[in-house]
């Protein structure tokens, strides 16, 4: 019979399919350094309520701190057979130290433990996407502020439709970032409550003290329900769900780069440096970056229904079933900050066209609205404006001609409100201008609002 | 050609089968009202800046609330070939009074406008969720206080694991419902910002004050980038996410209910009215609330995947596929809803069978920790404890007995530790009471506990 | 007490909020022909074996033809009282024809009852979907053969990459389409058993003739195991997951229409009749239909996740989640159906905008590929007239140039393997008609791949 | 300039960051052995073509199989640098054979490379899982035999329903396993198709038989259109979805298994190979093989949703983002196969507690419906027995009493018509066998059912 910590009960030995099978350590040990942590905090809260002598503690972590280095080092090899990261580094610990090794399970189990660790981890890696959130802001706030002046065609629909500044539409993005850096200090405050102490589920007679070890880990508080402390996993969903949402941005953005880097459009240039090419058609420079991004939201999205269908009607309180808690939450971050890194990259090398979104202003009748705003401010009702510039349209594109094909007389023939002053409203950049409501693209507004985000983005640096 | 307000382009009207397939009144009619107050919002300030006369705003207000009290009523019908809400009550408004009502849309466009009204209803709704929430936490505490001194085998892995008290049990659901009130309250809070304004994408020429109207809809303010403000549905898609975690607990509940109300638990007696019987079978008394309320959570979970899809890879601004947001909004706040409302009844209603619930403490060797314990206590290391534990454990399991079947004399021959006190360790009582630790389910920790949740959900409803 | 089938075993009412919540007549009383003609097999299957008079039969099944009468005309009203389509029916037949009425439910529980309508629902839509497929099939066809001579940039990554025939590229869709119409088709094969006969879980002690009934019903053999009739939905599932792969494609040919008919690439022109203008924006021609295809995508994933996250963790047999099937089913149906409707239309009406066509292959470097197997066959190895091909693209990029102004002259600069001939290679007819191999994009290869694809598009035909 | 095969074009080197991102060989190199053996098959072709001499091509089939072996013996390390295994083994070749090496890429690119060696992967990992399956049926099939006269209460709503032969539980199982063969069978006959020859999109102007190679390589043809062949994913997705449904499956048995294990059902022991203990609790025999499995169902759901997501909207042919196909479908088998391993072993090994099944037959009122079907089969309308039935079970409840507990005195102050032969109709054996319609579950039916299946499985033997 093999030496289990548990095989008092059992007159069989685990079945070697079931051994791996149930292994976690081939995930599990990227938490070697929050079990770690978790241990040494465990080990000096034990010596402070006279569970350990100080021999012992100091034992124990000394022990925990090299089998932690050994672990960097590589000289530390887990064993599948132990399980899970935890049993392995207490099976090492006992090895290492002897009896006041076994001596570090007292008063918890591995269903604190694990939660504890897991949360540890969670905490430290949201951040590190916040960082690299607050990484990519700031690249799209210079990106912006060399491109106040670019204009570009405003789409909706994929469809020319208002002019608007290059640095305006990049903002759009820095909002969206920063409701997912507001979101990612909201789940991390949120998850930074101990489950450690609460046991198995039930919390345990041993005098310990929670409040210490969540101090000394960080964290706001114990948890005030230990079969809560154990049973939730609210904050790994919510990890990978805010992962979810950063990356549906980042293909909204990786989706207009490669439409805006196809042959037709050309409204931008990216860096050789971010571009792959084709091993058979020699001109290909391909957005590969931007299109890795964009099909990696798949993976995002997958982890959160994953985890989602895990705990789906699962019954109080710790059942195995939550093991699987930890790839989506891993390759969830891991995918957030490669993109976020990448598109940082990407964003701050690609540099717009001029000419080529000069000729694309021309073309689609983009100041479509301006002439009929035009037509209005003469005192035209709007709907018959509307109507008119409508049938301008019409009749251009059926001769594939632009507005700038047009002269006076031509378009007296529609309406007799036209003046030589028409020509102006053609200019995208009177039209941009024009839209000075607040939130609107005039390019006085977007310089008002590139300091109001580089504002914003200080305060969240000097937040963290 | 039919007059639709942009057919100036167009030589050719819309094929029906087209005009069936892109209306959606069938499904944002429900926005009804947020389209209103909208609508009367933009008109006050239309009249403070100058844009409509004081007769034309007064004509469009009561035109509008007129319009609002006949839908109420049944009295107005939407018309498919008018799109959508919007259409339709600006169709209505301008047959009822004329040309004012053409100007109302000056300064916006549907883009914005749905943008807002969709703001509006999930703000509304979210807050509904809220005060359900709420009335089943209040149950919750309750049903707790009722059953402190009722004992339920506390299980991991769905086996009896330790006794715990049928109040610290249903605090974790507490537990997690705090949890989602606090991400109902911030997600409402961060979508509290109005697109109103926004117009197309661009925003608008006109001397429009954002602000007003931002006020005046109870928003903390507009919006700071009028492309973000028309693309951007991340309040719709956390809305969904919030509903869904929530359904998730639910379900969690909904399955150990489901459990204990089968025969061999018999752990709970179900109210009548919240049970079915069969057509078939004359003994069935159903647990079809709670089932339905597990198979709900597929619904939402199901929409969060919808949302997150039609946001995919979606490039800037407003697109068609965005129309599809409502459904999935609309079904999940009422599912999460009407299952809030039926859990707490039948929460309310469940009665714990004590007598079951003895029973089953008396199987399942569910003191053997308390055993472990005792001997530990007396000097034993609690790895030898746990193994002469586990042994008369599996000692008994073979002879299909119990710890109950045991006398003093056969504990000793397992270990000379066991004196007559042992009999004592057995009792579910004083296991529960043992865990003394914060957060454990000690009797004393729970009545504190109660005390504690009870201060929390009245801070709740203090805050509303 | 109320009259509900069970009520024996209760002593309260079911709960009024229970009654709405457990309610499903909303949404399946869809299934009443369903229903109806189940019942009908069945109560002639109870005939045969002598549990029905004749007299009794005949009242029954003249009963319900004439309730399903009432139905389609709008004279029957559902009451959601009574549950669901089948306590609709039966209660109503019993008020019209007394208690032969209630005699219909002998050796049948609702278990096996709403498996067979169900199963009736899906094999007959699935069938329409498959109609809507081939017609889709169909126009994809025809407006191949109108444009195997119109050559468009074939890409890679959204870059040019090499010419091919537009109908290349339309075929392309139309095998994407065969899948699916072969999927349909093993889905509907896979689930025509019949569930009838299973009663609730066990079978029945009537002598029932179960082999009759699957024959009335067209099912190719009542099902071999009770509990797993009433208990399987992997029918359900695999309609609704067809349906999301059908959407899938149509998502991708809808990605491709809205950026074909964008104004930079304008590689086709979209019927008036299929596309909706801007109240604000008088030139916009919005591709809605392509967008809202695009969008509905989300849905049935949605659906898909829903069903599976229902089934999960399901003990046998029947369980009340089951109730939630429907929805998902419907909506995936009728969005799949809606869709290739719609498409059709769309496809039919759009038309290659051969001017832009043209342009469009002279930028790009589209004939980089015959530029480097033009120097290949004169004898340079391949992977260096990759590069210098490479080298003549960098250097006509920077001069934003392209291969159409370069003369002779500067091409023998990078090689003196270019001759006179060079020019003939940048022919795009020439390079589609070089691909020769089976399945490549030379003309000669479409028109016999159109040969093919109607061929087995009117075998498909042929066997419906 | 680094050595990129398409560096001409490009003026700077690919960023470090970007090469590490873009990288797929940690994830692909699983692809080897397809990917030599769809080179093999290649070079074959080219030299009968005569694209190839037959020194260079021994030299390439012998350079290819030399490494296929040092990948397996672990000599070979894979070079994240070279991007992908294609480029790592042709680098490598080209490094073994010189230019010969390059000469294998004429009339491929990766873009059907690619799709090749995906479709021989899924196509023989499904096999396995077909393998797998059949022994998973076939261990159902034999625990069935064993079980015949084993009597369980069959259960709906999780609530005893009537009594069944535990051996037609089983084959409820059998029935969905048989249908994922079916659907197995099919997928992989669907993708049997062979991509090779289509080159990057448009076909290749070589000489090339792709005949030949789909021949070699086991396909059943070469696929009909270019395009397709490279921007076709369904075989991948339907693989998924196929492993996704059998894991639903799976998690159903898996409930099925942990609620049968708990103390107060106690249905089934497990076998302590399958079983793992608490090292804080020593009673704990935990179901956690059923538990994993019940779990890892979310990773493959999650799987399906990432590959529908990357595919959504994707334009065609090849894109990026379908590099990231590669992965769900290797997990998704992975744990697909090991799931159903690992549950063959736990059923093979679990035994009922007849004991335990016995006591439970008598709880529950399961005989209620044979009591009603007494009262019919003595002329009493069912409505009205099943109403009496009700109040004996409803009067037995209030008491805490069973059926056992009534004598015929009791029983006939409901009815008259009982006599001395109801007693026998509470008989769980009697129940079961009076269940004789086809797919009941009457021990007869039930041998004969066994019978079939194994047959129907050895036919699925001799298939392969």
């Amino acid at each position: 019979m093999s030496e289990k910590p548990w095989s008092g009960r059992f007159s069989h030995d685990t079945h070697p399919e079931v051994e791996a099978f149930t292994s976690s350590v081939g995930v599990d040990a990227r938490l070697f350094r929050e079990d770690i942590e978790g241990s040494v905090a465990h080990a000096r809260m034990l010596l402070c309520m006279g569970l350990l002598t100080s021999g012992e503690a100091s034992a124990i972590i000394e022990g925990l701190q090299a089998i932690g280095e050994d672990i960097v080092s590589g000289a530390f090899r887990f064993d599948p057979k132990l399980e899970d990261v935890h049993m392995n580094i207490e099976a090492e610990l006992t090895k290492r130290i002897g009896d006041a090794g076994k001596k570090l399970h007292t008063a918890r189990s591995r269903n604190d433990q694990v939660a504890t660790d897991l949360r540890l981890f969670v905490r430290a890696n949201l951040a590190q996407v916040a960082k690299d959130l607050r990484a990519l802001m700031g690249v799209l706030i210079a990106k912006a502020q060399e491109n106040v002046d670019t204009i570009i065609p405003g789409m909706t629909h994929l469809q020319h439709a208002q002019p608007v500044s290059f640095a305006h539409h990049l903002l759009a993005y820095f909002e969206m970032m920063l409701r997912d850096h507001e979101r990612l200090t909201q789940a991390v405050h949120r998850l930074n409550v101990s489950p450690l102490g609460s046991a198995a589920l039930a919390g345990t007679p041993h005098p310990v003290d929670r409040a210490m070890t969540a101090r000394e880990l960080g964290f706001t508080a114990p948890g005030r329900n230990s079969i809560d402390a154990v049973s939730d996993r609210d904050f790994a969903i919510e990890a990978v769900f805010v992962c979810g949402v950063i990356m549906m941005h980042l293909s909204r953005l990786a989706e207009e780069i490669i439409i805006w880097n196809s042959q037709p459009f050309s409204f931008v240039d990216l860096p050789d440096a971010y571009c792959t090419g084709s091993s058979i058609m020699p001109q290909k420079k391909n957005p590969d970056v931007a299109e890795l991004v964009r099909g990696k939201v798949g993976g995002v999205y997958g982890h959160l229904v994953s985890l989602l269908t895990v705990m789906k009607g699962l019954p109080l309180a710790y059942n195995r079933d939550m093991q699987e808690d930890k790839r989506p939450v891993f390759e969830s971050i891991d995918t957030a900050r490669a993109c976020l890194q990448v598109m940082a990259g990407l964003v701050s090398g690609l540099t717009p066209n001029r000419e080529s979104l000069g000729s694309s202003l021309e073309e689609g009748f983009i100041a479509a609205t301006d002439i009929a705003d035009y037509l209005a401010a003469k005192g035209m009702p709007f709907r018959q404006a509307h109507r008119i510039t409508g049938e301008i349209v019409s009749h251009l594109a059926q001769g594939r001609r632009t507005f700038a094909d047009l002269n006076l007389e031509e378009l007296r023939a529609f309406s007799l409100l036209f003046e030589e002053d028409i020509f102006e409203a053609f200019e995208p950049a009177t039209s941009v201008d024009r839209r000075t409501s607040y939130g609107g693209t005039s390019r006085t507004n977007v310089r008002a609002a590139l300091g109001e985000a580089g504002a914003i983005l200080e305060k969240l640096f000097h937040e963290k």
